[in-house]
């Protein structure tokens, strides 16, 4: 993978944006290799996503976020300047199921996944070996019932410890409390076992199968305070019929559950996912 | 198409349903082109639904009845017997949206749905002359809002007077009076325009654009008392993105709807929906 | 729908393209609300297609071309602009069969596809009644086996007449000469009832059949003089099983062909759909 | 799981096969509880799998065997009776890619699938790590290219020794020599990663980028001596556009490869896959 900077915007829409912008790279030579764009007719808002390739500009990261702040402060942006050299650092979190963590271990073992990992969090001991097969820390971090604020307190300390912009629930099955959700907002992304909305909270299969719906998906989501209710990422489905059993639904959505949080992940670590209220703009 | 005899049935589940049937028609050289089972291992109960070549035995179908009701009360069977050379009558009920409409006099019209459709029922005149070009009946039967009683007393009376089995609201968007429901559960097939049970009720793409997901679907199920609660034959989805603003759901989401809606009446047509409390077997 | 003016272009990729047609724009006023842009890493070429609203430009479109002229030169572009409010004129040709006729004549006259359609030709009488009733002139041309150049000149001269810009083959099965896939290079589109490039040529459903595949699909593509080899604009695939015989297939694949036809036909339409050698960019 | 005895059948097609076969069950008090059958039209064989609950029935596997062998013989059946207890013996094969060979050793690992997998057969070093770490033997079988031979002559006897009923070759990416296809006949499970019978042989991603297509897929296959031609068992697809490199397929390609070789193996597992000439029949 070439070297790009990726910058996303947002800003009120008007006239001269992408010219301003496209303006300004090419001023300096920059040759922006992806492009995409968004207004939204409903808000009037703008939003942006472009690469540009780092070696085609004559100057670093610093220089160009210097630079690019007065075109920012002009059209009046919320925006970001990332360096793909410099990876996101990920917490992933994990209860006992292994089939989401298993994924994303692989998909980053094998490069697919450009990102650092500085360990895995769980409440169980279960998957340690596991991850640590991988090279990666492992913390087991216990919950109990009665004090759940010590737990999280332990949590928030290791992701401020290990620096982390980005923490991945991976079937971590715990409710985080509303004070971790506003300060990780727009960092913390969970992986929901149904098609949001439907099926919201616990034991969505079973919900799933009471209702006796022919579809069951998956819902990939950045969390918020309001349980299962953020903006969402990415989803699937995966069809069944009366034939399939709790347990089947269960087997069956764990292979949704995986690749919708992988995609999610993947698009958030290309800073492919811009907020707008409680939407996503997926470029 | 070779004539058949559709043979569904529902019983509490034990051992030698399955050979005591299938004696009973290999007895009388009975060819059973197809057969499909289900036991259920929650309820126990077990479901079955065979095709019986007709022109294999050596009686027909009223003497076919007679003979089978001694195991059916053996067995305490609900059970039906249907001639696939008797088309069942299916009464269609459209409003202004004419896409679900057009699939469905398309199919039947080049021979893909068998069924015969007595007649076309809706509140508004807006597509008689595509229903008449097919040379059947069009009923317009306007709705008034303050006496809706008049409207459905003068649907029943068609419904009624073309001895119609089968109705099916191609979204009809009203809501049928509970005295229908009844009368004709597991007869009414509704498609409504959203993945049930998410977005219930009125204008589910404005509720899915309001929430930001990035599937819309749409559900075909039998009508009940409950608004949408029914029991679920088909559903589908289709992929949206951030471009895709209400009017794009609307749109696209028609062509699931109209998908969902024929492949869940061909179901039907064929007797190869089977209710079970609020859920469907679908053979 | 606002009209817009859209702009495809065509060209060597290299610094300063966004730029300098952002800037063409903007300091006209013009107001993009939509941008698409895709630079192939292998051939070194550059794609893109604006929309800009028509009123936020002072002139109208013979100049707007006249001075964009200056910077495709500039850029050795290949380049359009087509104003929303001129529909492409559209000949449909089909031959008895109706599925995807039908489905493309309803999706006009419900005006979700925006185009004209000045008439439909057909080797065959059927459709006749049914293109008809939607106001459209309806020209039986046979075929005459032992003189298809008879038949083609008389096409043609239907094509000429009626100034089409597009010509869809809805099932029209025979096969164009090449003279005429020339002379309407990337303006004829077909749809192929195979995933291409599997089972091209005769019987696509019997092939399948014979292979024993577990999904068949659809193609839509541009017709060149390759039999069923032209750029591809969308497929589609659905499940099939054992139990799908050959004319289930038909039946099945029906549903998938008129899908895909009327993505194509709409992307085509919309100036979304950009050749590169034999393959499409499609935003 | 409850434990099941499951019975596989194909025969010539006639009347009474489904009555003789239940009779024999439901005589024995057996209760069936999974229940397929299969007419199939063009060639006039039948094709049906039972699953009958172990502990039903009177008598172990042996005693059943030796019974029904009887029936078997009257209706010319081939047939197969298998106890779920005991576990196919499943040898993996792979070359350096890991995405099919964790999926399958995770599904195991997590007893998603039900086999014993004896050893992991490998022409590089490369996955010893990953495989051991699972508790898994790990043969490294160096494959020279002027000496096929040998490496075919130990893997053959590495499976033998292993008594392995079933190969999979997880992107193994060499071809079988006739003798071991024709020796292991069903029994060698491949997974190709193009939509066959489009893009057979080597380089397929590379094939479906020059080709244009819309959807790339991978495709689960028996082995025969005819490359990438053998009965399919189960294929998939996944949508791409004009912005998918090569080794963007190849990526997102992956994900199809796995899921589907997945479904594969676990079919195959389960005894639900029947050859039907070079094609299957999948209950």
């Amino acid at each position: 993978m070439e070297r790009v900077y990726r910058l996303t915007i947002s800003c009120p829409d008007r006239v001269g944006i992408v010219a301003r912008v496209g303006q300004f790279f090419s001023g300096h030579g920059g040759w922006i290799v992806e492009a995409n764009h968004y207004s939204d007719p409903v808000s009037n808002r703008f939003f942006m996503r472009h690469c540009i390739r780092a070696e085609s500009l004559p100057f670093g990261l610093a220089e160009l976020k210097s630079r690019f702040a007065e075109i920012a402060a002009e059209f009046d942006m919320d925006w970001h300047i990332n360096d793909s050299d410099q990876p996101k650092q990920v917490i992933l979190m994990a209860s006992k199921d292994s089939h989401c963590l298993v994924d994303l271990l692989h998909r980053w073992h094998s490069k697919e996944l450009h990102c650092d990992i500085p360990c895995v969090i769980s409440n169980h001991d279960t998957l340690r070996s596991l991850v640590e097969w991988h090279g990666i820390p492992f913390f087991h971090v216990p919950m109990d019932k009665d004090n759940k604020g010590e737990h999280f307190r332990r949590v928030n300390a290791i992701v401020e410890e290990h620096k982390a912009d980005t923490v991945v629930l991976a079937r971590y099955m715990q409710i985080l409390p509303p004070e971790l959700c506003q300060k990780y907002h727009g960092q913390v992304i969970n992986i929901h076992h149904s098609f949001l909305p439907s099926f919201a909270g616990a034991r969505p299969y079973h919900q799933a199968a009471e209702r006796g719906v022919k579809l069951i998906g998956a819902t990939c989501h950045y969390v918020t305070q309001d349980l299962d209710a953020g903006p969402i990422i990415d989803q699937d489905v995966i069809r069944i019929s009366h034939n399939d059993r709790v347990e089947d639904m269960v087997r069956l959505g764990k292979d949704v559950e995986k690749m919708v949080l992988a995609r999610g992940v993947r698009s958030h670590l290309e800073d492919r996912v811009l907020l707008h209220g409680n939407k996503t703009i997926v470029f």
